[in-house]
């Protein structure tokens, strides 16, 4: 009897911090590093075989991750014993997977995923500690942090988030459910939270240049519901710079 | 009347913060870049002429400062109205310069520093996230803490460190007052902090060598007292990696 090529396979879960300053973000391009590129190089060699990564969202080049998830088919293999330990001795040092488990069949991660976290990291000093360097947005002027909590408010609930997408941005329906969105000051640091069912392409940065432009003064808070209300990219604030975003978790 | 060189000149005290990782320590060499080749390159740019740059404590390759200081003459310049902001944008990213200050002439980074803490940070945990990486001693196993407090007060006061010193130390007397010598753990992070009125050439790593040894269980605490009695450095641990110290404070 022969088995089919599918079920000698394992369907495993993997959750993933990366550094994003070296990668042209996640997703597998004709040139340039990417995360997925690199994961599946490293699977591939440890299978002996092609091994397709699949990741619940797809960040944009210098952006971090510190709780990425994806899945991929594994052979069966007694010869790794401890797939995470050799993942990561494999691995560059700036892509590490903090856990491995294997999962159901029907596991998508990115089909699966329920809730997204991302956060938003901005230093308002005058001088960047190095030991921040390229994790961080520096953005050395006075923000009005209150100003921002109110428009950061105005996006919870279920609207149409078209204003705040990429231009390019190819999906049909941009309604998506915002949950959290909030900003907390802790001395020179700001940190921008927010949870979904699902973002946009350019969601999040585009939300946090707009706020930025709240936080320094240059527009109200109320223009986030004029945007929200008007669907058009061109009325949103800038995209923010990627080194200050991180993807926090996926809930599935 | 023809004014002395030295007349035209202001002495600064300069606070630092520098990531060690790309640096063959603070002193200059003949060949590498270092810290103070880097300020003194930039200083002697801005003033016109060579700038010598004094340091209160000679970090090692690959060792970081959150609170350098050192100190040097400038010529005074109507044209450079904020030294610090003119430092930081010539400085690489590494290094920053996060406060400038005139300091009177007696004043001598090392000479007159009182006191200096240094702190050495470990991550036990099994998969070291890549936002630490180069900043922290990565080191997967289980450690006795308490094995490694009982260790650690055992240097408190004076004593001649000689043990703990490296053997290339040409200073004779090696007698140092340690005040404070102490493990903190919080999770996966493990942080030992020490102030002394000095510490001898590679001083704080060959402390936190021996340490580590005793966490490990390879061992008893009680041996740190038998280092310190025979003076021999063969009888102390190995010199623990720089990436996990840091020069935090220097008191004048």
């Amino acid at each position: 009897m022969v088995q089919s090529a599918e079920s000698r396979h394992v369907k495993y879960k993997m959750t993933l911090q990366y550094l994003g300053g070296r990668y042209h973000g996640w997703q597998i391009q004709r040139s340039g590093a990417t995360v997925q590129g690199t994961l599946s190089e490293v699977l591939s060699r440890l299978a002996g075989s092609n091994v397709v990564v699949v990741g619940a969202g797809r960040t944009d080049a210098g952006v971090h991750a510190l709780g990425q998830v994806a899945h991929f088919l594994f052979p069966i293999k007694d010869s790794i014993p401890d797939l995470r330990r050799a993942l990561n001795a494999l691995l560059p040092w700036d892509i590490r997977v903090t856990r491995v488990a294997r999962a159901g069949r029907a596991f998508h991660a990115q089909r699966c995923a329920r809730k997204k976290r991302y956060e938003y990291r901005v230093y308002t000093g005058e001088v960047l500690p190095p030991f921040m360097h390229g994790q961080i947005l520096h953005l050395p002027r006075p923000l009005d942090l209150e100003a921002m909590q109110r428009a950061a408010e105005l996006v919870v609930g279920r609207h149409d988030f078209s204003g705040f997408a990429a231009s390019t941005t190819a999906v049909r329906d941009r309604r998506r459910t915002v949950l959290r969105s909030e900003f907390v000051g802790r001395g020179n640091r700001i940190l921008y939270r927010t949870e979904a069912d699902g973002f946009l392409h350019h969601m999040v940065r585009n939300l946090v240049g707009t706020f930025l432009q709240v936080g320094l003064g240059e527009r109200p808070s109320e223009d986030v519901a004029v945007i929200l209300e008007s669907g058009d990219r061109r009325t949103a604030g800038p995209t923010a710079p990627p080194e200050g975003l991180y993807l926090v978790r996926v809930w599935y």
